[in-house]
C-alpha cells in the first residue's frame, strides 16, 4: 500500500453525521492523497458529506489531496477499496428512542441503549444484518481492505463482520479511552504542579471489552502514578470531579466521574470509557432510576437531546453547505487517521484497539472481541499482551462477552429466541420472565423491519 | 481403613435434627461396628441424639453395632476419627429469618437464603468461621479422616475447610440430585407404561455445583431417554407436574417442576436440584415477588413453616426420647452410608458429590467446588470425566463461582468489604448501590457475634 | 443392548490367531448369546475359526450360547453388529520381520516396531488405511456398535478410525497394565507374607499413552502401597526381579523389570506397560545395542521367533481342528469380556481403557489418545479423571502425541514426507537426515502395496 | 529515569572481550551521560576495559560523556544501577573445550555448547550459580534495575536471575536474529532488482526460544515476501547460499544456510536463528559427524578457533591500550543501546527479545522463556502477541523448553541426579543409559569447582 499514489477509501454510513465531520476536517490536515467514495442507504446524506468534503480542498489550512464521491450502491463505493470505514447506527431516530423509553416504562433505566442493557441487545440485533451485507460486499469488491469499525455495538458489529466474511481484516476504533487517560493526566498535573500534562505522554496499559474497558497500569515518564490517582481518587470520590459544574445534567456524554472512583476504590483498576457506558454494563448499582444516575452525575441519553442534536446537525449542515461555516481542520483528535497511515506504512503506531482474542486478554476467553493497546505497522496490527482482569471485573465483563456470543449464535441460527436468552442476561434486566418476555416482544415488534434476516432459514 | 474392626465417626452439627436421625436410621440398617462421637456446640442437642441413637440397638430391625457418644468438645470428638460428618447450619432462628425477610424488605425475595441470594451471602460469611475452626481441629485430631460436608452452603463450607487445612480429605455428600432423577424415572414409566422405573436406574452425565446442576445424559438400560423427557416436559411446560397438587403451597420443599421445564426447553439440559434452588441462583425470573414463584409453582422459606418445623421436632424428638416413637430403620435413602461404606473398601459406588474441580467440569475454573458424579472405592474419590456447561448455563454459574471465590478472599483478607462486592454481584442484587450498602451493614449487624473472625487482622 | 435376546459380534482379524481363540474361550465361560461373524481377508482363517469355536460349545465347561459364523465380506461380518472388535496385525510377516531388521541395519535396535521406532511408523502407516477402510464401514452397517480394537498399533488405530468414521464409538482394549500390577500385588504378597495378593486387588490410578503409560497411586485395601514398592524396587534395581530366570532371552514378551525399576527411581512413577514397551518409547537408553537391551534384561522381537510361534499356531490349529486338543474355556484373564457385559448393562467395571483425551489427562492434549481407568457402564464410558504425568514423563510422551499427530495428518493430507517428519522425530532414531532419508524410503519400497491409500489425492 | 541527569550502567562480565568493545563504542555513538561500572571476576580485565573505554571519550567521533570505572567488587559496580548488563561467559577456556570435546570422544557432535547438547547442559549448570549471585546482589542494592543479559546459555541465565530474584526486570538482548532478515532483505533485493533492501524494513512476526526461532511472517513495505523467500530458497536448499563461499570452514560463526532451507521446506517457517544454533537443538539430523556438518555447510566451534580468538583478543586489547589501535564508534549494530535507550523514554522500539511466557507465544507453556517482538518504551516492555508455533517445530521446542524446567529444578533442588534426566533427554544424546552415565561424570567432574553450589543442601 506504501507506494500508492493515492488510496482508496470507503465510507459506509448510516445515521452518522458529525463522526464524518470530523473524519473529513482530519484527514484535510495530513498530506494524504485519496479518493473517498460515500455510501449511506440516505443519499442525500451522502452527496451532503460529498459537498461539504469538496469544499475542504478550497480551505487555506488543507494540505490534504482527497476528492469526495457520493456513490449509489454499496458494492460502488467498495470496489478496490483500500481502507473501508463504517459508521453505522442502525435504526430511525424513533427506533433508537424506543430501545430507551420502552425498557424505562419497565423500570429499566439506561445511559445510552448502545452496547447493553435491553436496548443495547435489540440494537445488536438490528445492527448484525447491516454488518454481514457490508461484510459480504467487502469480500466480494475489496477483500484485503482494512475495514475500521466506528459506531456501537463495538464488539457485535466486529462479531457480525467476521460472521459475514471469516477472513476480514476487521477492527474498531474508537476515542473512549482518551477521556480517562486526559482525566489521568489532570491529576499529575495537579499534583506536580506541572503544566498541562497531555493525555498522550500518559502511557497506560489497556484491558477489557468496548464500553467495559480498563487501564492497570498508568506511567508518565516511566513513573508510576496509580498512586497520585488514588490520592485524587479518594479526594474526589464523594462528590465527584467535573471540568464544568452540573454539565453533565444538560449533555448526556459528560460525567462527574463518581462511578470511575467508585470503581477504582472497589476493584483498584482505572475505567478507561466514560461513566455512562460503565454504569450500564453493570447491574442497576448507579442506575437504577435516572434519580440514581443523577446522584452519581452521570446523564442519560434522551429523546430531547437526541432531537435538539438533529436540529443543530442539519443546521449546520446548511450553512456547511452554503458556505455560511466551515468545518475546522485540524489534525489527529481521534487516532483513526493515525491507525491508518501506520497500516499505510508511514509509520509506526501503539494505540487502543478492539479486535479478536487471541490471547492479549489472558482471562477473557479466545475468540471475544476485546480492547487493548496493539501496534500498528505497515499493513499490520499486533495486540500487546495485556495480562488479566481483576476477578470480579473478570465476572462483569464475562456476563457481556457470554451474551455476545449467545446474540451471534441468534444471528447464525436465526432464532430471535436465543437472543431472548441474551436479553434476560443482561445486568440491568431485573424483570421477572413474564415481564421480560412482553417487553421483548414489544422491543422486537419496535423494530419488525430489519428483523427479515431472523426468518431465512 | 477396610480391615479395622470398627470405625470410629464424628458427628458434628449445629442447629441439625432430622438429618443426624436420617443418618442414624440408615446406618442401623447396615451391617456395620462404629462409634459415634457427636459434637454440638448445645450440649443438650448431642445428649438427645446419644439417647435416640443408643435406643436403635434394641430395635429389631437393628444390623449395626454402633455406639453414640456425647462429647463436651471438639477436639473430643474428632480424635482419630476416620469419618467426619458435618451437619451445619450456623446462626440461630432469628438470623435464618433475617436472611430471608431483611432482603424481602427492599423487594428481594428469596426461596431458601441457603446459598446464594443476599441471604446466602450473610449466610456464608457466617458459616466461614465454623468451618474453619472445625478444619484445624480436624488437622489436629484426625488428618486423614474423611471430612463429609452434608449442610448449605456447601460450596462455601468445602472452600472453607480447605481454607482451614488445604490437605483436607473432605467433600459434599447430598441427595439433591435425587427427585431430578426421579422424575425421569416417572416420565420413562410413564411413557413406557411399565412398572415404575426406579430413580437409582436412571444414569445421568451430572456436571455444574450444588444448587445450580445439570443432567445432560439420561439413560435407562443403556437407551438414551432425553427424547421421552423432552415429550412431556412439553407437555407439562405451562401447568407443571405435581405428585400431589398445591403441595408446594405448605411444603417450600416441593414444587411443580415449572422452572426446571422452562431451563431445559431454553437450555438444552435437565435441572438436577430442586427449583427453587436453581431459581434462586438465576436473576429475578422466577422470583421477583412471592406471586412470581407462586405462579412457577415453587414454595418459598419463610417464618412460620421454619417455627413450626422446630415445634415438630422437638415433639418428635421428645417421643424418641421417652420410647413414645421409634425412628424407621430402613437402608440407604441417602447415599451418605453408601459413599462411607465405598471408602471403607467394602464396594465401589459411582454417586454425585462436591468437590474441587481438577477438569472434571471442562469449562468451570480449576479450583471452584463443582458436582459431578464421582468413583468412591477404597479410601479413594476419583471425579468422572463429565464434560462442558452450556454457554449460557455455564455463565450463569461463573457468577456462583466468581461470587464464592470472592467471598474466600474476603475471609483470607478479613476484609468484609470485598464480601459486598459478591453481594452485590448476587444475580438477584436488583438495588442501587446505596440501598445495597445499607441493607448490607443491616445484615452484618444482625449476625455481629460471627464477625469476630474478620476482625482478626 | 441389555434386553436383547442376543448380540452380534463382528469379529475383524488380519494376522491374529492366539487373540481369537483366547476370546472364544472366555467367551465361552459367560452366560451370554451372541453370535459372532468373522471376517479376514485370508478366508480360511475365518473358516477355521468358526470350526473352532463351534467346537467350544461341546465342550461341558461352556456356559456361552454362541455361534460363530465365517463371512466373505467386511460389510456382512458388520451388518447390525452390537460389538466389532478388531485384531488387525497389518502385513506379511515379511513386513514385520522389515519392520526390525531394516532399522537395525542402520543401527537402531528396536524391541516389538509394533508403535514406536521407525518400524512402529511404518507399521502406521500400513494400518491406516485398514482401520479407515473398518471405520467407513462401520458407519454404513452398524454406525452404533461399540469397535473395540485391541491390536498395535493402538493409538494410531484409534486415530484412524475416527479419521473414517468421526462418530464411532471406538475405545481400545489391553492387558498391558495386568503385569505392572500383578509386580506391585507380588511385592505386597512378599512384604506382608501374605498369601498371594491378587493383581485386581491393587487399585491403580493409570495415566498415559499405550505402550507408555503409568501408575501414579498404587493401594491395597485403601492402604498406600507405594512405600513397599519402593523399597523392592531398591532391592531388585541392580539385577531385575524375574518369575523365571532368563526366560526373557528366549521369550521376547517377558522381561527382568529393571527398565521399570530405573524408571520408578528417575521419575517416581511406576511404569505400567511391558519394559520392551517402555524401552522402545525412549530414546536409545535401554536399547542402543541388542547387548544393551540384554543387560537390561528384556528380550527383543527376532524373526525367528516370529517364525516358530507362526509354526506352533498352525500346528495347535490343525489340532483344535480335528479334536486333538481343545481350548481351556476360562473366565476372564482379559477385560474385555467384562468391558463388553458392562456396555450392554450387566454390571459396572472400571479398568483401564484407551480412548480420546478430553482431559482424563490433563497435561496432555485434549484430543490425543490416552490410557487411563474408566468407568464402563450400560452404553458409556466415562474416563476417570486421572492427574497429571511428571515433567519429564510429560515431555517423554509428548514426542509420541506429536508424532502421532503428525503421522495422521500425513494421512489425511496423503503426503508421506509429512509422515517423514514423524519418522525422523522418533526418539530412537540416532541417523543423519540422508541416511534417515535412506532408510524411510527402503522402508516404504517394503510396504509398497499399502501405500496406494497415499496416492489418492 | 527519563529526567536523570546521568544513569547509571553496571556492567557485567566474565570471559567477555568483544561483547564490551562493541557495547562500548556504540554506547559512544549517542548522545547519553552515564557512568558505566565494570565488574570481573578477573579485575584486571575491568581495568583495561576502563581504560578502553575512558580512551573513546578523546575521539572526534564521540557523542557520549561516559566515565568507565573498575570496581573491586560486585556490589559496589551494582550499588544504585539503572540497568545491569550481563556478559558472562562462565568456565575457563579449557571448560569450554571440554564441552565440546569429551562428548565429541562418544561421538555426539556439537556445534556451539552453548545452550543445547550435552555441552549446553554442563554450561548450563555452571552458569546457573553465577547468576543467582548476581540476582541476589541485584536485589540488594538495585531492585528497581533493568538487568539486560547478553551471553548464553540465555535461556536458563534469566530463569537462574528469576531463581535468585523473582522481581528481577530482566531480559535478554541478542543479535541472533539479525542475518536471517537480511537473508530476507538479500533475497527480496535480488528479487526485486532493488538496491540493498534493509535488514530493518523486513517486518517480522517471531517467536520460539533463543537458538530456535522463527519467523513465520515475513512483509517489506507491507507486502507479503514469503512467496519470495520460498523462491529463492528452493534454488538455493541443494547448495545453499553463501556471501563468500566456504567461508564457514575457517569461521565457525558463518553457515550457508542450508539447515534453515531444509527446516523452511519441511515446516514451512524461516528459521531467526543462526544454522549452527538450530541445527544443535534437533537430533543429530545435522550434525551427526563432523562431515555431516560440513555437507550441510556449518562450522562448529573447535578449541583451535577458540585459542586464535583469544590471542587475537589479546593482541588487539593492547593495541586498543596502548593507543596504536582505536575502537571504531558506530551507531547501534545491535539493538542493546535502543532498548535501553526506549527503556530511559526516549523513544518507542519494536524489537526482538528474551523474556518469560505469558501467552505472547500461545502454544509454549507459560512461564518459560520465549523469544518475541516486544514494544520497548518508557521504562516498560509488553511482549507483541505472536501466535502459535508449527505442529513440529513446537514439539522440538518442547524438548527444550522441558529439560530447561528440569534444569532449574535439580538447581533448586540442589540435585545433580534431576539435571542428568535433562542430559539423557538432550536431542543430541545418543548413547545408551550406562555410557550416558559415564559421560555425565566426567563432565561435571571437569568442572567441580563449579558444583559447591548444589552441595548446599
Amino acid at each position: 500500500m506504501a507506494d500508492k499514489k493515492s488510496i482508496r477509501i470507503a465510507y459506509i454510513s448510516e445515521n452518522s453525521t458529525n463522526e464524518c465531520w470530523q473524519f473529513m476536517s482530519e484527514l484535510a490536515a495530513e498530506d494524504i492523497e485519496a479518493t473517498v467514495f460515500f455510501y449511506d442507504k440516505d443519499k442525500q446524506a451522502s452527496v451532503t458529506n460529498e459537498t461539504i468534503g469538496n469544499k475542504l480542498r478550497e480551505q487555506p489550512e488543507n494540505k490534504a489531496n482527497v476528492i469526495y464521491i457520493a456513490t449509489d450502491t454499496l458494492d460502488e463505493a467498495l470496489r478496490d477499496a483500500d481502507f473501508v470505514i463504517l459508521s453505522l447506527s442502525v435504526g430511525t431516530l424513533d427506533e433508537i428512542i424506543n430501545d430507551i423509553y420502552l425498557p424505562e416504562r419497565y423500570g429499566i433505566v439506561q445511559a445510552t441503549a448502545e452496547s447493553a442493557g435491553p436496548g443495547g441487545v435489540i440494537r445488536a440485533l438490528r445492527t448484525i444484518p447491516a454488518c454481514v451485507e457490508v461484510a459480504e460486499a467487502v469480500k466480494k469488491n475489496c477483500p484485503d481492505a482494512w475495514v475500521i469499525n466506528t459506531g456501537n455495538p463495538m464488539n457485535i458489529s466486529l462479531m457480525a463482520l467476521r460472521e459475514g466474511y471469516p477472513e476480514i481484516k476487521a477492527f474498531g476504533s474508537t476515542n473512549e479511552t482518551f477521556a480517562a487517560a486526559e482525566l489521568v493526566a489532570e491529576f499529575v498535573s495537579k499534583d506536580s504542579n506541572l503544566p498541562r500534562v497531555h493525555r498522550k505522554d500518559i502511557k497506560t496499559n489497556l484491558l477489557g471489552i468496548n464500553g467495559f474497558c480498563w487501564f492497570d497500569e498508568v506511567t508518565y515518564q516511566g513513573q508510576d502514578v496509580m498512586p497520585i490517582y488514588r490520592k485524587f481518587n479518594e479526594n474526589f470520590a464523594a462528590n465527584g470531579f467535573e471540568y464544568h459544574t452540573g454539565e453533565f445534567k444538560s449533555n448526556p456524554k459528560v460525567s462527574g466521574n463518581r462511578v470511575k472512583f467508585d470503581m477504582f476504590l472497589r476493584y483498584g483498576v482505572i475505567a478507561a470509557a466514560d461513566d455512562r457506558h460503565i454504569a450500564e454494563h453493570c447491574p442497576p448499582w448507579y442506575i437504577s432510576t435516572q434519580k440514581t444516575a443523577g446522584n452519581w452525575k452521570f446523564g442519560t441519553l434522551n429523546a430531547n437531546y437526541l432531537k435538539r442534536l438533529r436540529v443543530e446537525n442539519q443546521a449546520h449542515s446548511k450553512k456547511l453547505m452554503n458556505g455560511d461555516s466551515t468545518l475546522k481542520i485540524a489534525p489527529g483528535k481521534s487516532d483513526l487517521i493515525n491507525q491508518m497511515k501506520a497500516l499505510m506504512g508511514l509509520k509506526n503506531v501503539i494505540t487502543n484497539v478492539d479486535m479478536v482474542n487471541d490471547g492479549q486478554v489472558a482471562n477473557l476467553p479466545i475468540g471475544c472481541i476485546v480492547q487493548t493497546n496493539a501496534l500498528f505497522s505497515n499493513n499490520s496490527i499486533k495486540p500487546v499482551l495485556s495480562g488479566k482482569l481483576p476477578d470480579e471485573v473478570l465476572a462483569l465483563t464475562l456476563r457481556h462477552t457470554s451474551n455476545q456470543t449467545t446474540i451471534m449464535r441468534a444471528a447464525k441460527e436465526k432464532d430471535l429466541d436465543i437472543a431472548f436468552n441474551a436479553f434476560l442476561n443482561d445486568p440491568l434486566m431485573t424483570l421477572n420472565l413474564d415481564e421480560a418476555t412482553t417487553l421483548y416482544t414489544e422491543m422486537l415488534t419496535g423494530i419488525r423491519s430489519h428483523l427479515v434476516y431472523y426468518l431465512n432459514n
